[in-house]
């Protein structure tokens, strides 16, 4: 029997997630104003056969302490529509998921904007479906007070019961065109959506032919309990949080089987975790390019940080010492503080380094050389931890182009990766079905 | 002295302006949902040297009746921010110009999207405004009762200066990247805009670095008394709608009037009336090609129209006849009325030929030899009728290649069209200044 295949997005800020990484010797630092670069980046993602390019986004420009901020390339970026529809015309076979908020953006808009993106691209767009909580976006949008979580989770379920509605204005056969006759479509196949809820009331018809993939993908992230439920219930893909292979396999059983109770098939979602890989020719390389990039991180800020975590002020520690043993007790969750105490002591981390840690990025990582990340991916692909990845590179570009080098193709010898695109659409290649029109055969 | 030049834009839909135009022999019937035609469309556009592609739009299904519903291409069509920015990948010169409206959309996505648009393409993005009166993209937005045509421009204006301001969230040097120091930006050198108005709260900064061209071109088509002052005070072209040179005169004298008043040079706003242009070897063989494609036109669509327009139900008077002698008065716009009838009066034209040559296209329209249209264009440039032209294509793509291949090469040989682009950003092309950053020096 085939064995199960690794699905794999990339998870893209123009100059990377890691805070530090525009610092990192060869960085790109001016990705989020140069297309050419993102140009290049893709294209090497579609060299690398990745099922999709992922575009993170905010709404705001993030609100932190200006020692931090002013060191922060997270400031400026490209828009997400218009930055993935230049890569369509710049790719032939890569996926071009769109973040794109519930919170402060009509339907209309957005149903349309990812159906344009779905027929640009021929059939490559996928949705990743977000709420917005930070208050500074809010007052960019004229609301001073945000719903809350709950009224965000119904607002998000609601809109895209209507954004996927609006895509299926037209049956796939409206579109007569006879040019005898004179007839372009058929008014039968036309459906007025006239949707009244409790957040929306949007008429329709959308001004656009239904997308090529009938709906583009989509994926969601919520790990809270509703947001686990609204996954299983319509979620595509998942860009999971999971730390650990036992977190990741409890997430991974526990939305699977809300799908079971649901009687959705498991393989109609794919859980892809969210993995921060650093590849080198031998682990002391790694773990040198690690460490060269979390001291390009600045110290203040990420000390300042830590403690906000530990729930203790540790800048009154030493420094350039481990962390003192016998900690004081604080009301800080626990299990996340003893994660980071554990890590710090299993690495022998001093205090500063754990801050620059955690400061460049704290979520799950895979450091090695190809065959050791290879090993861990195929162990957590095996054990049903996930159905893929979203990978962080630390540093653009070389940190894509090793991981395009080297991981994948000891991932393609072990026979957990594809050699070619299996379709020619973003749902093909992820193995998910066409949804059916809701309104029409 | 050097001649005054014609500035050209390509007043788009995908299929054409024009109702019958998919019908025509050669037609690309499926270009609102083929990029590939759009692609191959833009490009010769380039290889023309117009100044830009302009993305028309609508934020509904038009509200028409089926029988003319359903014989309408315009049902369907691209998105303008997704279409220009796939655009900027496949050209290198051309300018790209999406409407977008000011009454159902928040200015910090428009401001981002813009900006975003020109970072992509190098700084040919423009920003068509207009605000938006159809009810029936009101119900698309959840709003039942429209703002007011006053209320709409009040809203407009504010819109505008919320956007702009939003633009200038940076200055021009504000990201320093260095390296060595771990700076990113100089945060003195990003502003907080805070703006609280009557229709708009918005706090910013904006999340992306000023656009290239420092604003993208601001372009309006407003003919109404607060559209012309509006115009007069913030447009830098205007997409005119004079249907006679006469017109064209009064209303470019009356525009470039309001700017002396403002003092504001005349040379920093463009004025480009829609031009319809059908160009053949001979007038003969010009003017069968329009009888046949008015002949694509829904004769009793067309002829219910007509008897709106002229206050009378000519679906009683004999179909395959001029209009009758003595037509009864009725309350319509005396000059737009006789305009008509003194159309079908001079070229002999049928009840139904009437109808369809007004369903089809009624304004503006220049046919005949290259010859001939480049004498008749010259003549508007010479005589400050306009800075140029907004040209709408009869049929596509038939009718762009010729136009590009018979009346470019003519308006070069007269010196009054550029032998080659003067800058790389549409400002550039078009003459207009970088507009100073009104933050920041």
């Amino acid at each position: 029997m085939a064995k199960r295949q690794l699905k794999l997005g990339a998870f893209m800020r123009p100059v990377s997630l890691h805070t530090g990484a525009w610092r990192y010797p060869g960085a790109w630092a001016d990705a989020n104003f140069n297309f050419a670069h993102l140009k290049r980046m893709a294209q090497k993602l579609e060299e690398g056969l990745f099922d999709a390019f992922f575009m993170a986004d905010h709404l705001a420009v993030l609100n932190m302490p200006v020692e931090a901020l002013k060191r922060s390339h997270t400031v400026t970026s490209f828009e997400p529509f218009t930055l993935l529809s230049a890569l369509a015309g710049a790719t032939e076979h890569l996926g071009l998921v769109a973040t794109a908020s519930t919170t402060f953006d009509e339907p209309y808009h957005i149903a349309r904007r990812f159906a344009s993106l779905d027929h640009i691209s021929g059939g490559r767009a996928g949705w990743n479906v977000v709420t917005t909580s930070n208050p500074d976006a809010a007052r960019n949008f004229g609301r001073e007070d945000l719903l809350d979580h709950d009224e965000r989770y119904r607002r998000a379920r609601e809109f895209v019961d209507v954004v996927t509605g609006l895509w299926d204005s037209f049956a796939d056969d409206a579109f007569v065109r006879n040019v005898e006759t004179g007839i372009y479509f058929d008014p039968a196949r036309m459906h007025v959506l006239d949707h009244k809820g409790e957040f929306l009331n949007v008429r329709g018809p959308l001004n656009i032919a239904r997308p090529v993939q009938g709906w583009p993908v989509i994926v969601q992230a919520g790990s809270s309990e509703p947001g686990r439920q609204l996954a299983a219930e319509t979620a595509e893909a998942i860009f999971g949080a999971a730390n650990t292979i036992e977190a990741g396999r409890a997430f991974y059983a526990d939305v699977k089987e809300r799908m079971d109770r649901l009687g959705r098939p498991r393989e109609h979602l794919k859980i892809l975790p969210g993995l921060f890989v650093i590849v080198a020719d031998s682990l002391a390389e790694a773990q040198e390019r690690r460490a060269l990039l979390d001291s390009k991180v600045h110290a203040q800020s990420a000390i300042a940080s830590l403690s906000v975590w530990l729930g203790l002020d540790v800048s009154s520690f030493d420094l350039d010492r481990p962390l003192p043993d016998n900690l004081p007790e604080t009301n800080q969750s626990r299990s996340g503080r003893e994660r980071v105490i554990e890590m710090a002591r299993r690495e022998n981390l001093t205090v500063r380094q754990l801050a620059q840690r955690l400061g460049g990025y704290g979520g799950l990582t895979m450091i090695g050389t190809a065959a050791s990340i290879a090993d861990e991916m195929e162990a957590w692909l095996e054990s049903e931890a996930c159905d893929g990845f979203n990978v962080m590179f630390p540093y653009l570009p070389d940190g894509l182009f090793d991981f395009v080098d080297k991981v994948i193709p000891e991932l393609q010898r072990r026979g957990i990766y594809r050699l070619a695109y299996e379709g020619s659409t973003l749902r093909e290649n992820l193995g998910l079905p066409r949804p059916a029109n809701r309104f029409f055969d």
